[in-house]
């Protein structure tokens, strides 16, 4: 088979505004960029006034495993085949980020036959919009330390200041430094740091806005730095938020490209997973559910971290309310989970299968106690028997769950086709009677709690006293009845990466508590997240250049 | 009269594939952003195989006094007075600085009736250029310091890299830092600091680039470190080279937007006008020159900076060749020359006048030295006397050049017919006969000299030993060829800010010079330069933010 980039080069591409059309957009409401992407208009999106059509389709998977789930490539395949079994679907995912396709690999918008396109552009700088975030959130750093230089009016101490600068670039120099250095002229000295742009607030805040006015309160709320007296400082009161929302004017329209088989994705926002939601914008969601029959989006790592902030935090904030859930696995992820290691993946193992079923039954049973239809998608490997497969069906007949497999990977919208039936089956029995998992009353501690026990199914939930103290002195700021944003291992239910499976009688340990008051979440620390990735020791970038007919090459 | 960003958004703009049939482009060679940019394509610029048809008009000044000359103005006014005259003209110039915009005021493209729209957007991301530079650059330094992580193979000595990191923001705190603090995992701990984008090599690279391949050879050649060796260390060496070019391959297109008066203007790449050569550029120089009868271009600075190194840097190395030179100049800025204090420039003074424009003559006689005919543009405002007017006529025809009134501030192309007339009149009269001021082959030491006493008009070039030791270094490498790049305060001929007029009798000081392999050139900087710029005290940023109409406001 061809690598994904001489697939997604061979795409026959429809010019994009036949694409739009799709979507009942006429030529002014949308603005291209090349002839294969487009912004839809903010008049367009407030013409929609809020109007809802579509049902959501939310795509998410077992913990993921360097074996691989599919999660992109089978949100792909299934709007294909959602169109080809006549639903108007619309496809809605994150951006990839510039920075780390220097390192490692560029990150495809899915796989194979299962592809979004322009695949090239999309990696590289596609409508700008990380550098709109960029430029946002280093011009409020630069306010702060102008503010500080100028006589310090709102009486920031140097040493509070939380707000780093961001950088859309694996740089691991950047992570801690000093700025300010070489005399008055220059500033306050003090420490600080970048992180990559995708971890900025400004980001999240971008994904979660429901509009320009929206993104703009929530910016000024962003909170920098503490006085002297410990009260905290927002952009606000720096007057920021103009600015930053005159840069993220443009950035807030979602992005329209297509997939292979032409149908539309918004592809738009880029949050991190970890100290943010990992979701795309709920202006795309909207503006898809608008449009379109059905909309198939996708969160960030497994169902534990993925689909509870998909449900908790961007349906919560954005009134969403999911049709019905589809839950990736692959039979090589899950014989993983159940204790095989990777060089043994291609061998039939099916008590280890069945074992590491016990992963994809515990994301089942969270989803449902969500009120949420689900159907299992097998993500289908050249290596698996049929033995296998049967195996994960009746697991899932087992739990009263369709386990469908899919070869869209290899075959397009067309291998998904009996997923999206099932798909369409569960959507249009309106069987979903979506609950969250905790009301905006709870106290944030309950709420970390409720996370750590019901979904990861701890038994205890540890924090030092200065964390209990925050998240006290936060509730009575008002702060109280905002969702909670987990930071944990994408490997495991518990926070130690290497308990696959579904572990249980352990205790989470919380090390860490933000406040993201921007964005509208507390985000909640066990373990160390990395904020600022390096580049390996030979990266990416050495690779990557122009071949001879002035493409982009070495992407992957 | 309405402000100038009233204007802009009052044009009646037509939809940017008329403004591209203008330039004989069909619609797949341009690609577009938005209704109003677009870019051209690497693909229809190939197809013009450097067929030149054109004839090249530089727009230039007089030394900048803070009572403003409108050499952007006049160039806009003159491209649409041309058309009006019907000559099909494009217009050239290079395009805004983000960060600067959140500083002091943003920079219109032009002004009053003379101006290139869409304002907005060219003065925030416009195609994003400027973030493309930012992003290949800081690779490249993201790449140096991972090398040195990673076992430093080409024995990079860290307190030699002088390649630092850039941003695109007025950002005082970034001015000088430390990097890599934090223990070994985050690298080797070592002095830094950022400048602002357009003071990137990589800007002055994009600029002067023939092509792709000739973008490539350039970034490759970039000098980023010594080793310990005292060794030259290039990106090429890094293999940064081609990661970067795939970074710029978009951003090498030129932007294609429009006049008031709907005449193609095509705004790209923006190079520093001190440490860099500060022009528009190559690539959309010889598009417009393919595509049109005349291009109407302009340089950075006075005529002693700006057009000195527009014809020994860019027209050297792109081997242009100018038919016509048009020097703006205003009675206020000719008083203010003769000494007359900003306070009373309203005021009718002959004699200042007639003292201030020996710095005019000087000009003129420095241009015509250069073997090009010249006009002046005297770019009316509205307390300029008759008798003033006429003071200035006189003394040009003194020096047996032609000076015309100007209105097109007020009254858009048609206030600026007269000098279209002129200038048509020099350039199809052939008059042109281009020399460079210097041979390649004259030693770096003998052409700043050459620049300081023939351009300047200084008696003496003070220069320490090290500099000398350096110049000799590099002529010794095989650098000795490269043209230099002055680096001087653009208020005076001399290097002391406050001596207007026509000064003489003084000494250059040489404080340092710089190897700019890549874009290729040596930089030879004669007092303090600014490379990163802070923010005021009540910086612009504050009153930015968008309209009742979501429509951005204040950048004004």
């Amino acid at each position: 088979m061809k690598s994904d980039i001489e697939i997604a080069r061979e795409a026959r591409k429809r010019p994009i505004g036949e694409i739009a059309a799709k979507l009942g957009l006429g030529p002014h409401d949308f603005l291209p960029y090349g002839h294969d992407k487009a912004k839809i208009t903010h008049e367009f999106i407030g013409r929609l006034n809020g109007h809802r059509h579509g049902r959501l389709v939310l795509v998410t998977a077992i913990n993921p495993t360097p074996a691989g789930e599919g999660k992109t490539t089978t949100t792909v395949g299934l709007g294909d085949a959602l169109n080809r079994i006549g639903r108007r679907a619309t496809i809605c995912i994150r951006e990839a980020s510039l920075g780390p396709n220097f390192g490692m690999k560029g990150g495809a918008a899915g796989g194979g036959m299962a592809q979004i396109v322009p695949m090239e552009e999309m990696n590289l700088h596609f409508t700008g919009d990380f550098h709109a975030v960029t430029s946002a959130h280093n011009l409020l750093a630069a306010l702060i330390d102008n503010h500080i230089h100028w006589g310090n009016a709102l009486r920031i101490d140097p040493r509070r200041v939380t707000w780093r600068r961001v950088i859309d670039m694996n740089d691991r120099a950047l992570r801690q430094t000093t700025v300010a250095l070489g005399g008055p002229s220059n500033g306050h000295p003090r420490e600080s740091g970048f992180d990559i742009t995708v971890a900025s607030e400004v980001m999240a805040i971008l994904c979660l806005a429901s509009d320009l006015a929206d993104l703009q309160a929530r910016l000024g709320r962003i909170i920098v730095a503490e006085t002297f007296d410990r009260q905290p400082v927002t952009a606000r009161e720096l007057q920021a938020d103009g600015a930053m929302t005159a840069l993220l004017r443009d950035a807030l329209q979602p992005n329209l490209v297509q997939t292979l088989e032409n149908n539309p994705a918004l592809v738009h926002g880029g949050p991190f997973a970890n100290i943010a939601h990992g979701c795309n914008s709920v202006v795309a969601t909207r503006t898809a559910l608008a449009t379109s029959d059905y909309v198939v989006t996708e969160a960030g790592f497994g169902a534990d971290l993925g689909a509870q902030k998909f449900l908790d935090i961007k349906c919560r904030l954005a009134g969403l309310s999911p049709a019905a859930v589809v839950l990736v696995a692959t039979v090589r992820a899950l014989k993983m989970n159940g204790g095989v290691a990777r060089a043994d993946l291609g061998t039939e193992n099916v008590p280890a299968l069945e074992a590491g079923c016990a992963n994809l039954g515990r994301h089942i049973e969270n989803l449902r106690g969500y009120g949420l239809p689900v159907v299992v998608a097998i993500n289908h490997f050249t290596s698996d028997t049929e033995t296998e497969i049967a195996a994960v069906r009746d697991y899932c007949a087992g739990h009263g769950v369709q386990a469908v497999l899919c070869r869209h990977w290899a075959e397009g919208g067309k291998g998904a086709e009996e997923l999206a039936r099932a798909v369409a089956r569960l959507a249009e029995g309106d069987e979903a009677r979506f609950e969250k998992l905790y009301p905006d009353e709870m106290s944030l501690w309950q709420k970390i709690e409720t996370i750590c026990k019901r979904i990861y199914r701890a038994d205890h939930v540890e924090a030092p006293p200065a964390i209990h103290e925050k998240l006290a002195e936060w509730q009575a700021a008002g702060h109280g009845s905002l969702p909670v944003c987990m930071a944990k291992t994408q490997y495991s239910f518990s926070a130690d990466p290497s308990a696959l499976g579904a572990p249980s009688g352990f205790t989470i340990p919380l090390r860490e508590v933000r406040l993201s008051a921007g964005a509208g979440f507390v985000v909640a620390i066990c373990g160390d997240i990395m904020t600022m990735p390096g580049l390996p020791r030979v990266p990416a970038a050495v690779r990557i250049g122009l071949d001879e007919r002035g493409r982009i090459d070495g992407l992957f």
